[in-house]
């Protein structure tokens, strides 16, 4: 049980991944056991009203639990979304970073499971929770769907 | 049991609600069960390897129950999203409409819920499904917070 | 894509090994897409005030997507749930059978996926719905653990 | 914020509104934030293999969940589950209790939400975790159905 990426190689290899997203995420913290990621919250994740969208929720719990996951089965693993249960609990402010606290729950041989608690910066009170199920594809096989 | 909206009404309302989205979807047929709603497919809704990302089958699955509780309840209706969940099942084509077919499984005095499936156009092979479910502040209320 | 136990054989096989559940469920109907199950409703699946408890359903959306998929696969199978999200939508009756039905979205090599709609007999109100996902260890494995 | 049970209240009753299950669970402990509940692992909870069964699962988390509703409302107040995800991570032990680490969520006026790490005693390795959403319908309602 370690870690095959640091914070750097980690936020590095993701930026280099995922290009769309280099801008809206940092991660805060690293552990074996789980990752603390931000999300930079800007307009284009803005819906009317001021507070953030689903989808950028989403998108923050998904990037966090892949994050964990990469760092511990290193840069050449594959890990696809199979399953999310999300929870909307509390009104999103839309005018700080919104925080995700992930907890990697298991990391078998094919799937590994990560929860994940969403706050608005400088609150206690959660705004959402979620659940990514991840399958890891056996190294050499092409991920062309997701088990 | 009657639509408070039709088509157009509804997707003239939703491009006035959500400007930000107003590219992204076109309804492609509305009754009183449901709604089927397409995802014209562009360069922002990508990931690396040409699939749709999850956050996209997100938004389409969430704008899809929020358009039929909208048309069924009215302009003056409020609704928030309080639950989702979601799977994913098979590859996306990025270079393809995504469809979302959704019924209106339960519209109750406070909560909603419609279920989705989510198929690239020209297959029948389900890529994902998902449930949301909708509360439903009282007429009057602020919806400061989701229930 | 075929069945490779009938209706008869499929119910034989639940029943040698589940006897536990044995009284509690029959199958009404059986295809390469799905499978209709009822619950024979009795006292023990009740909750004060007459209705049906919250585990029974979840056992007969848990039962009903594992029958397909052996259906499917053959005895030799092994399959373990590893996901479930279920929203419970109306009041069951507890005087009549409830009827589960299940589509088999996805069954791919290492996840099977299944979504269920209950309803209690004789209305066609749906009373819950659930989404099972079952990981279909490797055949020769011994099924320690969920993937 | 406060409880209007204490621990042997609650268990009390619990006890007088689940005749069914009042040998199966028992309160470990209780907080503001949440409860400890335990399952009395018995014959009739296990699956063939010697395994804790999924139903069973489900009702130690729904018991959880509702106890700590309670709790917070006290007895006057009516909750129905509307909502469960649930995750299946590890092989169950069936010759020793589950433990249920629940914490509330969300207590609004309407919705309450409780997360559930569901442990085997004596191990570390959380066996499954649950979301559980509660409606709670007005004071003076029926509870005719679940909102």
């Amino acid at each position: 049980m370690s870690l095959k990426m640091n914070r750097e190689e980690l936020a590095d290899y993701l930026a280099e991944i995922f290009p769309q997203v280099r801008e809206d995420f940092v991660i805060d913290a690293l552990s074996e056991d789980g990752v603390t990621m931000r999300l930079l919250t800007a307009e284009r994740h803005l819906r009317p009203g001021g507070t953030v969208s689903g989808p950028s929720m989403f998108a923050l719990a998904d990037v966090s639990v892949y994050a964990i996951v990469l760092a511990r089965l290193g840069r050449q693993a594959l890990a696809v979304t199979t399953n999310c249960s999300m929870d909307f609990m509390r009104k999103p402010r839309g005018d700080v970073a919104m925080i995700a606290q992930c907890r990697l729950l298991k990391l078998g041989r094919s799937l590994a499971v990560g929860d994940v608690l969403i706050l608005s910066e400088g609150s206690d009170a959660p705004v959402a929770r979620a659940t990514m199920t991840y399958s890891i594809p056996p190294v050499g096989s092409t991920a062309a769907d997701s088990g």
